[in-house]
């Protein structure tokens, strides 16, 4: 039988992985909780009805479907010449957390208190050709806050963005802009029915620049003169203040554009209240974002030393229209856990020492010391440390290797002297140094 | 459009349930990291070959298998027609963890230092039909450790169940078994090549009783005069000592039985050397647990106030031998995280006020009182402090049912007053009691 192996586009997470995806999720969550989100957790597979229809044609292709119990393929193409339909798939993973958690909400919406704040952290799967960086199964960190207008949830939003990143040193830029804006300026030139069609042309400006913005516009139909009425646009620098300034000028007469400008305002203003340390706030009016279901203000995070978006999110009106309960706003971001760790790794982020998760391993030498290692085992862990008794008599060589790799901070050897003269040597891992210590000061040593 | 809802036998997890579910799994990954465990995490798929024939025809037909990106009935009949195979699932949902864990230790046997001592806390999938305390989502969580034969390894997870039940205030039982014994009982009544199935019809004695253990035999065909021969077995009481000494004067003779009763013995040996303040350990030969891939040691930790086995594992020789890799013995046990749930719940030895996980929820009267409150919320997250401020200026009756069905220990009460007097107006959830206090002693207050 040859070796096995999983899934194209899935992983496994070995322990080194796990400790430095868990320090991200760790870090996460806890600021999610600190402001107050609420965490839930819902079925990796959803009805497919629920699911279909939800994320475009393209999405609605790569949706995984989840074979009927007792299907077959026998079974339905008898029913196809019977002229029945074949239900071999009523249910699917879930493709992301948004649809599941406006699914949860309209089900659960006598018994949510609103506005409901919750933070979802879970995989969801993707049919997508592997390629570097894209995964069938990958995590996603949604926080989201669901029935309230106030601009007071796109100003804590940014907050915990700011908290999260600082929180990993991650060094980074939010950027802001607001759907009304871009309304604004689609009604501007006179084009407000080809709003998508910018947005989707602006949204590539950092990758193909203003001349592949303005080739694809004009492929669109968008006139030259018209699309001359948006050079303010491409050169967009300066301040947040100069390029409000800039904005007023040109879509400052049209009620929705306004709306937008005041709306991001409003956020600055309240965001000046505090100190950002990491991050920078700035208004970027090519952001546009790829979804149409933002109706507000739409945010990037990207990283200042790693060409890649982190996290990114915005407000949304309608997101539980599709199922039934109507007017009910939304705002939140997702975090790319897959995109934070890579980029962690490549800027060595993570805390020195962290794979070293074991303080203590003891070197087992037979069975009567091993025997009396029991007993320093237990109250070594009765103060919390942990700690392990290699299970078997090896030689010391490679009891010494399993310690290294798995990055025993402290290596305890006791022979028939350490037990007659009641006393442990302990050779620190790190320095190499050997000391003869009693358990109470080993305990010291690795409490403090 | 009606009401959307979730697949039959999967749950949506609500705030009130995931800070319990969170506080079982955070209690027993922390006992597990003391004892030098590690995490791994899987991929939800894997290759429907890997799976199948692993858990017996019944658990083949419960297996979840995904339809191939790009699948349709369509193409598919198309080539059964054309006689080709249709390979219309070729992954599947994991069923357990037990089995994408032998794949991972032979997929990555290079790479990983044995013995290796590895946790994994995540979902498995079952077509089963749904029933009360069954679900087609479910999670495990399971410890083992896989690359020696040492029975301290036994010793050390019976400790790990001892720790996670004190922990959690689960009185509870470990009942300790040996496969050797069961092989031993068979080798002395002549029937050697019926071990399956009297350890089939034994495993059922709780349920059936004696009388059923008889009946059931009798139908395998084992004559009236061998069953006699179990007599012993059916009254098995009294300490563990008398219990060896029976099992001795019964199997003593057989080579196998010995070596099981040896085996008993030394776990229970080393074990003596730590008090057990909430479990007992209890030798129990009844005990077969389903599963034929045990090998020496069979747990099973049943609640002493509650009928439900909510943990059990054993000794297995041959694992990862399906997968290609030979003669690495392992041991381990999975904890039941929907059981435990339910027992916490009925026996109520969940925390107090787990719920409440936030600590000051600020009332908003209106922008300028809101705006003041920012820099306030500000110091208490500072001080890891969970906190938020209603965003929008609803009326004061709706923002204390907020606060109170989201649990909040203390609401903040700012109005003009509050601002000039530079002072808070806390009110405290528990005992309805209000005070004016300084930011400084409300943060003193909460962290103390």
């Amino acid at each position: 039988m040859s070796k096995p192996s999983i899934p194209k586009g899935t992983r496994d997470f070995g322990p080194k992985e796990m400790v430095k995806r868990n320090y991200i999720f760790d870090a996460i969550r806890s600021v999610f909780q600190k402001y107050g989100y609420l965490p839930i957790e819902t079925p990796a597979m959803e009805k497919t009805e629920t699911l279909l229809g939800k994320y475009g044609e393209e999405g609605d292709r790569l949706i995984f479907k989840i074979l009927k119990r007792g299907a077959s393929l026998e079974k339905d193409v008898e029913k196809i010449r019977n002229g029945e339909k074949a239900t071999y798939a009523e249910e699917a993973l879930r493709y992301d957390l948004t649809v599941p958690f406006a699914r949860y909400v309209v089900q659960n919406q006598n018994d949510i208190s609103f506005p409901f704040k919750r933070y979802q952290i879970q995989p969801v799967w993707r049919a997508d050709r592997p390629q570097k960086g894209r995964y069938r199964e990958f995590y996603q960190c949604d926080v989201d806050v669901i029935g309230s207008n106030s601009l007071l949830n796109e100003v804590e939003l940014i907050q915990i963005v700011d908290e999260v990143f600082e929180k990993l040193k991650i060094s980074s830029t939010t950027k802001l802009n607001n759907r009304k804006i871009l309304a604004g300026i689609a009604e501007v030139i006179g084009e407000s029915d080809r709003m998508i069609d910018i947005t989707v042309a602006l949204d590539k400006f950092d990758k193909i620049g203003q001349e592949g913005v303005v080739k694809e516009l004009n492929e669109k139909g968008i006139s030259s003169e018209t699309i001359a009425k948006l050079e303010p646009i491409f050169d967009f620098t300066g301040t947040n203040e100069s390029k409000l300034e800039k904005l007023e000028a040109l879509i400052g007469n049209t009620e929705i554009g306004q709306n937008g400008i005041d709306e991001i305002k409003s956020i600055l203003d309240k965001l000046s209240t505090f100190k950002f340390q990491f991050s920078t706030v700035e208004i970027d009016i090519t952001l546009a974002r790829g979804l149409n279901y933002y109706t507000g203000a739409i945010f990037e995070i990207v990283c200042n030393e790693f060409p890649s978006s982190i996290c990114g999110g915005g407000r949304y009106d309608d997101l539980t229209g599709v199922f039934g309960l109507k007017d009910v706003s939304g705002v939140g971001v997702s975090f790319g856990a897959d995109r934070i760790y890579d980029l962690m790794e490549d800027q060595n982020l993570f805390p020195q020492n962290i794979e070293k998760t074991l303080d203590v391993l003891f070197v087992n030498f037979g069975e009567k010391e091993a025997e009396y290692c029991l007993g320093l085992l237990a109250q070594l862990r009765a103060n919390e440390i942990s700690s392990e008794l290699y299970p078997d008599s090896a030689k010391m060589k490679k009891q010494m290797k399993y310690a290294n790799e798995k990055g025993a901070r402290k290596v305890v050897i006791i022979g028939e002297t350490e037990m007659a003269e009641n006393i442990l040597t302990v050779k620190d891992m790190e320095t190499g140094e050997q000391a003869n210590l009693t358990i109470e000061q080993l305990i010291h040593n690795c409490v403090g």
